[in-house]
This record gives C-alpha cells, structure tokens and sequence, in this order.
C-alpha cells in the first residue's frame, strides 16, 4: 500500500491543483489504492520533514522503505511497476521519460511564470510590462507543444505519465484563455482530462480539501 | 559512438554555459568519446529539426537509432549503461532520480529566472521591483540545498548524473555572489567542479565556441 503525503489544507485558489493531483491520477491509473499522510504547512517547515522533503513541498510518495519526493520522480518510479504509466521498451521509454523532463523543466516555468503573474500580481506596477513578455514564451512553448501534437493521440506513444505530467502543467493556465488557442494542444489536454482516473483524482483531492476547509 | 548536437556559435556570455555541457561531461565520466553534430540557430528553426527536438534547443543525443533531447532524460538514459553515472540499486537509483528533477524543477527556475535578471535585464524599470522577489526565492532554495548538504560529500550517495545537473544549475548564478553565502553549497559545488570529467567537458566546449567565434 502506498502512503501519499500532502498538505493537510491550502487556500481555496489551490485546490483541485495542488501536486498530489499528478500521484494520485497516477495511481488510479494503475488501479492502486494509497493511503493519505496529512501535513500542515508548520509541519512542512520542521527540521524532520526537510530531511524528507528539503523545499518542504508536497507530495511525497511512501513505497515500503522507499521514500520520494519530486513528482516526476515520483511518477517514474510507479511506471516502472505499472505498464500502463510507462511502456517496458526501452526507446519507448526514454522516449516517454523525454517528455517528462520537457513537461518539467521546457514548458512548466514559462507557464508557471505568467500564471503566477495573472493569478497574484496583475495589481504590481511592474505587471504590465512583464506580462507580454511572459506570454511571449509560454505560448511559443504552447504552440511548441500544439506542433508535436500534429498526427499524435498522446505525447510518446501510448497515453503515459509524461501525459498527466504536462496536463497538469498545462491546467496552470486554465481559465486563462491561452491554451484554447492551439486546437491540438486542447484536444490532446480534453482526452486526458476526460480519462476516468484524472476524473477520479481530481474529485477525491477537491473533496479532501472541500472537507478540511469545513472541519477548520 | 554517441553523436552530441549542439550550436554551431552561441553569443560570447552562453559560452561554457550551453547545456551541451551538462551531456559532455557525463560522457567523459563515462568515458565515452563522441562526436559533435552542429546546428545553427537557423537550422534549429526548421521543422526537420523540430521533428527531433520540438523546442529548437540544445543538447540532442544520438546513440544508434534512438535520439533523445531533454538533458534530464539524455543523462538519465547515459545512467541506466554506466554505474558511475546512476548506481544500479534500486533505491539509490530512486533517489538520484529524485535529486535529477529536483534540480530541474524544483531549483533551476527560480535560478534562472534570477540570473536572466541580473545578466539582461537591470536596466529595465520593472528590475528594481522584480529583484528581491527572484533573489528571495532563489536563495531560499539555494539554502534549502545547502541544508541537504549537511554531512553528504553529494546529493544522493556516490557523485550521480544528479551532481552534474545540480551544478550546472548553481552555475547559472557564477559570478553574483549569492551561491558563495552558503558553505556547504559551495564546498559541493567546487567538489563537483574540480573533478577532471568536468574541467574536460567545460575546456571541450569553451574551445568549440572560441573556434567557431573566431572562424566567423
């Protein structure tokens, strides 16, 4: 049984986008039930879970002995038990482990950029000057991704981990309007969203939340 | 034999900084030769190229009939063949994965987005607001590494393809000062820096640039 930790509660703009979301999808997929391990940020900030997490982030994903954060670590550790998140060839892997990496480092900090932007700083003096330059690079990094897309269901092959990786990278821009733009980019980001375990996981962290939110 | 793709001539201020880098030097603590495949900036905008590597970047690795892109996934694949690089055991295996997405998604952004500050953009009227944001959060994380540090000679056990991508990282930042606050860190990092793979990979590239810039 694995142990999933998370935080215990976090403001309302996060929930339904909080990282956990990329194991739990995961582990749905592959049909595995996981416990929940709950931490306050105050827990997040003490000696002992830097030791475990040293940027006292979520999640953190407890296999037997074996304790990992990083959630595309994470995510590539389950692929290596669960064909289904990673095939068993190796070019078709490293090919799927390519796109994890460009889900994570090529595309997320261009989009995690201009989201943080439009979601907390839209107010700032500086706002207005940086936002286009910010939406310059993360739609090319879109459109980038939109041009992959052409002729392809999933990015490597068969629907895979690199895909909730950059779903979930992609939904940091929801209800912004910029991803609507590239046809491709949406209809590949509406079939993963449309998967019956994303559904799943989306909901218990949604209810998780919801109900701490009123139990506090 | 390994085919390595990088620039054909980068701007003087990227040079010893390209993330051809990052693949040169696991290559020589392999002890694996290579050839360089060079591309131009142009050649890099071609949809051939883009077919290979959608984000038209650097490094691409070709070994036999797979190509891969992405330094995180190309070190990772150099891992699973040499055990100086990624040691075999699956739990160390884990947990140099785990530092390998740590430094790039969990340091490198915010390091980057600092150090593209400091190196383009002072002169901006945005720049005195914006820097003790980035420098806030950059040093956060630098000192979170710093933490880890405490009674490890590396990230993740034996030196691991995680070291290579950590300093690399730490070396957006050479220069201004913020990385030299912290002891551990820096110990670690002129650690990585003194071993002969990497002087050989760094004088390998510097020499590539210097040649090309002065055959131009």
């Amino acid at each position: 049984m694995y142990t999933l930790t998370t935080f215990r509660s976090v403001p309302s703009f996060a929930v339904g986008h909080v990282r956990d979301l990329r194991v739990r999808w995961a582990l749905e997929e592959a049909g595995q039930p996981y416990d929940l391990r709950l931490v306050d940020f105050a827990d997040a900030a003490t000696p002992d879970y830097r030791r475990e997490q040293p940027f006292g982030q979520v999640p953190v994903l407890q296999d037997g002995d074996l304790t990992l954060f990083e959630s595309g670590a994470i995510l590539l550790h389950l692929g290596e038990r669960y064909p289904t998140l990673l095939p068993r060839d190796p070019a078709a892997r490293a090919h799927v482990t390519m796109w994890t990496f460009a889900a994570l480092n090529s595309v997320e900090p261009y989009l995690a950029n201009l989201a943080n932007l439009v979601a907390f700083s839209l107010d700032e003096p500086w706002a207005a000057a940086q936002r286009p330059v910010l939406e310059e690079i993360a739609l090319k990094r879109l459109g980038q991704v939109d041009a992959w897309l052409e002729g392809r269901d999933f990015l490597a092959g068969d629907f895979s981990v690199a895909d909730i990786l950059m779903t979930t990278v992609v939904r940091l821009l929801d209800g912004m309007g910029y991803v609507e733009r590239f046809d491709r980019l949406t209809a590949w980001r509406n079939r993963c969203t449309a998967r019956p375990a994303y559904r799943k996981a989306l909901a218990d962290q949604v209810t998780h939340f919801t109900q701490e939110a009123a139990a506090a």
